[in-house]
């Protein structure tokens, strides 16, 4: 464990005094090794006192610990002394942080307390340098603020880490992509010329016509790799991923107990750990090649490449498969809306174009024949004409046509297609990014379930404790050992991957989680429900108010300023409640303590989605189906609170207020959401961040040196995971499926807002976070499913909005059941029946009216009229067209139902070609090591038999060992190739028949040849 | 290629003189060789002329061809000597046809024919030799009669076909399955001596609490495998498995351009082709040890043990997957029926309690009421008393009462639970059985399209040689020789399993075949409907006729009378119609050209499915939801065919006839077809075959020698796949599911059928059918979505039998709307309307009455009384309960629907104990890989040291060597396991993080050895 002095100090490179010459900040100091992560820690005040007491070793100012494994580095030749380096570094700090101690002692407990992070981080630095990576740290004197540890992988490391991972890597085995012939190929030659302006500027290597097999990296074969520098052949993104994947799994053992990088930012030993990005995104002057985050920045995210497709194979190269996956959804779900905004736009267009033909509002506003309809409410309103409500009928008509069903069904059947189509592009996907026989990875236990796992079995012990020695009191430190050797057998089950039966929390744990889950929820419903609910009542309680009011001019925009100033509350109430309900998921999910973060992200978003989801659609679905149905009729009108009416529908039908309504909430959601809480907010912050900089290194300025990288990264926000994008357009989705039959230019408006989300996110992504760990994902999730939910549920929905929100059905029935002339001629008369004004019960006629004397008023509704026994009573009519609604439902539902389960079957999961390129990938794959392995054998048997003849009196073992390698050689080739997904054996055995067939096809000509090939097989 | 004459013919053995003293029949004549596949050819008539010929070398009795691989046999040495044998074996064999050649000169054509089959033989069964299997033939003098050619697999070609394939056989590896602990223990226990007596008495090897692992067979692994012999290593079914590989896969080149065997089946160069059974399967004595194929008849194919648990692994060892899958599916129905069948008898016995109170039915019996119903025929009829029907109405009420509607969501339910059981049972048997990971072999294409596709090149290119060289005659040789090189071009293109480009039929080539398919299809439709209307004519016309008889006592008994015969004639229509669809099914598939047997089977299946689901439903959809809907009211009754009224429904409701029809129509088919198709009609034909034999050979009965097993076999039945079995299981488990409201005893006597079903599929397949080849199979294929589709149907058409056939929902809405009282008094009153009988049109009214004076009679409808302004229109009622029906429709569709998706979400696909167990195997087996690379590299290591000390001037490159190979060693090593779907790569991931883990969590106290570890990994 001796090692000479001068090992320790020779890479120390004074940083202030020479910057790196390039690279701006992307490596150490030396300029060549790149930074592949950097860890940090916040300095407290405590430091500075500190670095009053370290001033006595300035020149100690930037050290870089180095394993010693670096190939440049002088010292890395010594191999042995390499533990002993690391153990005299650690022992040094341990001795300075000692000599902190003395200098701190009478401070407060916050400075034990910041020493034990500082032991932690000395030997999770120590393990790190142990698994190979290097490290360099900042030393220099600072009173508070930020330190950067920087971590770099060697080629080694990367090496080794990209073979466990199974990365898959570009081999120099190309094909070439078949060309279609004759018309086909003109027209792709066409089609291409005529996208080209809408192509990102990337430079592809390796598309065009030519595609590059690849194969999950091994070392045994960086032959078949086209490795032109090992500093280049892992893509940055894939280092961090590298780099993360062993901060993730390594242990603190001696001073915390605890695994991974995630475990130790919970704790506070660290702030925060990140990636660097690639550079500055500004591009400067003109530089002969732009980095990655650059060519993103110009061709990607920015506002005016909106009309471009999305470059996302860079996109997944920078971010990961993970918002790789993400950004491409998006562009799917974005292209599939032009084409339900063109047919949404038709079907206005449709509604526009016929508004003036439309027999029941020609006769809506029709004065002669004057309808005089009886007061909206007892005493206090007057009789009214129909003709007034001439407006919303023929606004009504825009959106209330049968052009409007087609679409219904349109919309139904588009929602399948998206689903199906994402799934081909998935799969597309997932077979150019190498996605395909990927394993989940097993995953560590998140940091709180640790904790609490931990309690738990510390209670148990104790209690053990105290049955087995009653009396005596608590011994503390037994309790402590306890704790260790708990904490221990848990690590070491957690590092065994193998869930030790006894250790984990049962439903029992968890039932105040869950209690306090269900509960939360359900007064989370009920906190909707009554904000819906007041809504309805400020409506009544306003309407009623102004229809008191003697000045004739708030009487007549009574519905006007009470719809909109309510959907306005609505929608203020969903914005507020949105984010409280964003927090409240995270709250309950936190509680219900999951294992796992795949399982706590789960569970986050299946509770995030209800309460959004109800919260955003509560105020559409009480337009859509409760609104007017419990009004009652004129003289038995239905009261709350005494004397408000419940309201009703406009005149011109349901269908135009839920219009509204929808409208409204989707555009403001969309409006706000993106404009304030996605641009506004967090320009807010960076300003208030900037300034209370400003403020605090304003003193320290003077003696500022050019940020590198890692400040200027550290300054950007940290990447807080995809679910709150996912949901925007997850509710985006409903407002464009659900209740589109009411609403046919919701598509066009989401169309609009997605093109501009994609640029916002990108932009985002880009320029205002910090870059994210490359995270796999071979699919979009549980998203999928909710999507998947949502479009089932359209299919009821819109039924139901059609049959009963909708004039459709009574309309249809009148013209086919009880028009006398089989046109719509006299619907309206037919609507509306008939109220004797004799049976107004005393005091709920109006009080005054200006229409004179008046016998019988009209109303809307089916009901039997004053002379029939029955008065009032729920007509025929009302009973047939109850029943041609319900009958419509369940024709629409099972249809498009049926339609869907068509359009799902007829568009193959798997796209053609990728099914034909995926064969001949193996086959290859397969040849090119059948090939590699022959020229093997052959090396190794001329080897042996060189051997063997510079040997002659030890043919015979010698032989029989030659024996043995090629046979090993000759049958296990193609482990490696189990990687793709076990096609390398099965591939295999196809190619093992198919030289039997070649073999025997021309066997009997050459029986020989064909003989030797079965005994090498 | 000279060898020794004496090696050709040493293993020549004379049969007749000395059977083998073992395994009856079941070895080639040495008694040691197995024999693992028969393929039979007929003798024809021309052979007894040849016979006469051959008479000259009698000595040549019996030849047993060997390639020499054997390693008993004396010729196996001079391996470079054995293709030489061959070909001598089948030059004389060429020499002695055009022996016969010469002296069948002058025969029929059929003899050149029978010499080129004669010639095909030759070449098939040398290349058979080739392949490395061994053949034994009879050459005995046989005028004719079948000619049997065994095969047998030496262990060099089991291990290489083994390899191939993929096939997992045990290691010695085994592991506890984890024994449950405290109360669930003793309950296990208790279960299990109660199951005790249902368990049949297999002995189980590898059952209880250890666990063999698998894992894929590869020759170097050898010592792996608990290899006892190698004779019984692969189990007989496996061994057919392989030699059936291989003859699927052997071409025929020179003389007939084609591949596998079962094109030569096709073309009627062999007959037959099968493996052996395991021997007799009647237990002579008391033998020591029974063979598999007694166990199976004792323990599980007899219907004395039918109440036993099937054996089903033994089922899946002897016959193979596909077929245990299709016997573990039957049994999961089977055992699920018996919940459905309790839960029916329940509901049924609900209905038989609650008969006597049940208020409708006593109204309708109660003869104080009094209503006069108005006659159901215009003129002959007379007026009757609505008691009389008091009968049918008590009936009624058995299937028509409350429980049925939760009956029928308990089945829908239940269909939804017995689909995700099977999914659950699938997988445990997937993973006991070792399917995980299969991959689907790639399929030749059928004889049929090879034919097809033969001529359409053949067309085309003669085409092109018209256009090329127009004025001279065809070149009848040139189309020859063009014919062959398309072969030759089609055959290399099959063998590569590359499909070429051109090489393929297109839909143009298909489209005569599919406009075959629809028209048929369609008039197949038209003919079941014709059927169905047939019957209801017959119905109409004799009830018409015979309540015009004088004669009381017809009159009385027109419902039953008319009722049962219809149904008779309907079920013999249906049986007689399934017969031919299933026929016209196959031929029209066969139409299709269905390029490999896969497709071919699926598109039969779904044709097939479709006309037999037609069939056997159409009427009861009629009876359901067309019967008496359409039958008019008095006065105005719809009339077919001038004067036969439309028919009506019983009094006491729809469902009543439904369940009538159901019933039988289901009772009929099973008994039926069970009795007459399946067990009558193969003992029948047995009977005539063996009759036939009889007479045939009884001249030679007289030097018979005792029946070899394949002689034995010969005789059985070939093995058509389960498609039949399959298909009437599904249309059983339709009448289960689908009308299941209206019959709750369904499922009961499904579950009698099947435990008779099983019994006798058994049956069959034990002793009456030949054994077929272990097919693999990893689901039930497309069967599952059948399944699943009716699954979906069934709640829908439930909906509508309740809503709409059942009285429930007008009794509901009479309770609640219009009852008076809130109870079912008046009901019967409330459901008929009024007859004005001076509304009779002339000639219409009774001729003569036995009532008297009567001015109002009463019918069964809801329409307005004659009294109202719109006499005889559907009432308001009407309209009501209408809703209702559609109402309840959405509801039940709905809530069905959705309780389905929760139920199949609540139960995992994957068993938790499988995830468990699958999860400890993989570590297993990655830790016995580690292990055994460990040692080898040691080994190899050690090897390579005591090579450089024995040469230290050579040790420099020697190091090199021996670094690379263990290099190879330690990454290599897991290749094989990827078998296992890609799982070995994955769990060598794992293990190598595993030990990455355990290395560092005690990494400081011993930093060397980590480090040591690290550079291996």
């Amino acid at each position: 464990m001796q090692i000479s002095p001068s090992e320790d100090k020779i890479p120390v490179v004074d940083v202030t005094s020479s910057p790196p010459s390039s690279g701006e900040g992307l490596y150490f100091c030396d300029g060549r090794r790149k930074v592949d992560y950097v860890l940090v820690f916040h300095r407290r005040h405590h430091n500075s006192i500190r670095s009053l007491a370290g001033a006595a070793i300035p020149q100690d100012e930037l050290s870089i610990v180095s394993n010693g494994n670096f190939p440049l580095t002088a010292g890395s030749n010594v191999v042995p002394g390499r533990g002993g380096g690391l153990q005299r570094e650690e022992a040094a700090s341990v001795g300075e942080v000692f000599m902190e101690l003395g200098n701190a002692r009478g401070n407060e407990p916050m400075e034990a307390a910041a020493q034990e992070m500082q032991l932690i981080r000395q030997e999770f630095e120590a393990n790190l340098l142990e698994a190979g990576l290097e490290i360099e740290r900042d030393r220099e004197v600072k009173t508070h603020g930020p330190s950067f540890t920087r971590v770099h992988a060697p080629w080694p490391v990367l090496c080794r880490e990209a073979e466990f991972l199974k990365i898959k890597v570009p081999t120099k085995t190309s094909y070439e992509l078949k060309e279609e012939k004759g018309f086909g190929s003109s027209m792709s030659t066409v089609w291409r010329k005529l996208n080209q302006p809408f192509q990102p500027k990337v430079s592809q290597q390796d598309h065009g016509s030519t595609k590059f097999i690849s194969h999950c990296f091994s070392r045994d074969k960086l032959h078949l790799y086209n490795i032109t520098s090992k500093d280049t052949f892992f893509d940055n993104a894939t280092r961090a991923r590298i780099v993360y994947e062993i901060l993730r799994r390594t242990v603190c053992v001696r001073t915390c107990q605890t695994i991974g990088i995630s475990t130790l930012i919970a704790k506070g030993v660290y702030d925060t750990a990140f990636p660097l990005h690639d550079g500055d995104y500004k591009v400067v002057g003109q530089p002969e090649e732009r980095n990655d985050r650059q060519v993103l920045h110009e061709e990607w995210a920015r506002y005016s490449a909106f009309y471009k497709y999305q470059p996302i194979d860079l996109v997944r190269k920078y971010f990961g498969e993970k918002i790789g996956l993400y950004f491409a959804w998006l562009g799917v779900y974005t292209q599939l809306l032009i084409l339900a905004s063109i047919v949404g736009i038709i079907v206005f267009g449709y509604g526009v174009a016929t508004m003036d033909t439309d027999i029941p509002s020609l006769e809506m506003c029709n004065d002669r024949l004057n309808f005089t309809m009886c007061p909206l409410c007892d005493g206090a309103c007057d009789y009214w004409h129909l003709s007034n409500a001439c407006g919303t009928a023929r606004a009504s008509h825009l959106f209330d046509n049968p052009a409007t069903v087609f679409f219904a069904i349109f919309m139904s059947l588009w929602a399948v297609l998206f689903l199906e189509q994402w799934k081909r592009r998935q799969i597309s996907l997932s077979f150019s990014w190498d996605l395909t026989g990927m394993d989940e990875d097993e995953e560590h236990p998140r940091p709180k379930y640790e904790t609490i796992l931990l309690q738990k079995r510390q209670k148990k012990q104790e209690k053990k404790k105290k049955k087995k020695k009653k009396g005596p009191e608590k011994q503390e430190d037994g309790t402590v050992t306890g704790k260790d050797r708990w904490r221990q057998k848990l690590l070491s089950a957690m590092a065994a991957g193998v869930p030790a039966h006894e250790d984990k929390l049962t439903w029992k744990d968890r039932l105040p989680g869950y209690f306090m889950n269900v509960s939360s929820i359900l007064f989370m419903f009920g906190l909707t429900f009554s904000a819906v609910f007041g809504v309805i009542i400020y409506r009544i309680t306003i309407s009623a108010l102004m229809a008191m009011s003697p000045d004739p001019e708030t009487k007549s925009n009574v519905r006007v300023t009470v719809t909109s100033t309510a959907v306005i509350i609505n929608l203020v109430v969903i914005l507020i409640l949105d984010e409280i309900y964003g927090s409240v998921a995270l709250w309950l999910t936190e509680l219900e303590i999951p294992k796992t973060d795949t399982t706590f992200e789960e569970h986050l978003i299946l509770k995030a989605f209800l309460l959004k989801f109800m919260n955003a659609y509560a105020p559409i679905f009480y337009v859509a189906f409760f609104k007017g149905r419990f009004a009652g009729r004129p003289g038995n009108y239905v009261y709350v609170f005494n004397n408000f009416r419940m309201e009703e529908c406009a005149p011109g039908g349901c269908l135009i207020e839920l219009c509204i309504q929808l409208s409204i909430i989707m555009l403001g959601k969309q409006l706000i959401q993106n404009n304030i809480f996605e641009i506004g907010i967090p320009k807010l912050k960076k300003l208030i961040r900037a300034l209370k900089e400003k403020k605090s290194t304003s003193k320290e300025s003077d003696e500022e040196r050019p940020p590198q990288q890692w400040n200027q990264d550290y300054a950007l926000v940290p990447f807080e995971g995809l679910t709150p994008e996912y949901m925007e357009m997850i509710i985006q989705f409903g407002f464009v499926s659900l209740f589109v039959a009411s609403f046919p230019l919701a598509p066009l408006f989401a169309l609009l807002n997605n093109v501009i989300e994609i640029r916002l996110d990108a932009k985002k992504l880009v320029t205002e976070l910090r870059r994210p760990v490359a995270a796999r994902a071979k699919d979009i999730g549980i998203w999928y499913n909710i999507l998947s939910g949502m479009g089932k549920l359209s299919v009821i929905i819109n039924a139901f909005v059609i049959s009963f929100t909708s004039d459709f059905v009574p309309r249809l029935v009148y013209q086919y059941m009880f028009s006398p002339t089989g046109t719509m001629h006299g619907f309206i008369d037919h609507t509306l029946s008939y109220f004797n004004v004799s049976n107004f019960r005393p005091g709920t006629a109006p009080h005054s009216t200006e229409y004179g004397n008046i016998s019988v008023c009209r109303y809307k509704d089916y009901r039997e009229p004053p002379w029939s026994p029955d008065a009032y009573q729920f007509s025929k009519q009302f009973w047939c067209v109850l029943s041609a609604r319900l009958a419509f439902v369940i024709l629409f539902q099972n249809l498009v139902m049926f339609l869907g389960l068509l359009v799902a079957w007829l568009i193959p999961d798997v796209p053609k070609t990728i099914v034909e390129q995926l064969k001949r990938e193996k086959k290859l794959l397969v040849n090119l090591f059948l090939q590699e392995e022959k020229e093997k054998l052959q090396l190794i048997q001329s080897l042996f038999v060189k051997d063997a003849t510079h040997h002659p009196d030890k043919e015979a073992p010698n032989q029989g060992q030659g024996l043995l390698i090629p046979g090993r050689y000759s049958t296990l080739p193609l482990g490696p190739t189990s990687g793709s997904g076990g096609g390398g054996p099965r591939a295999r055995s196809r190619a093992a028949s198919f030289s039997q067939f070649s073999g025997n096809t021309s066997s009997l000509p050459r029986k020989d040849h064909s003989n030797s090939r079965h005994t090498a097989v």
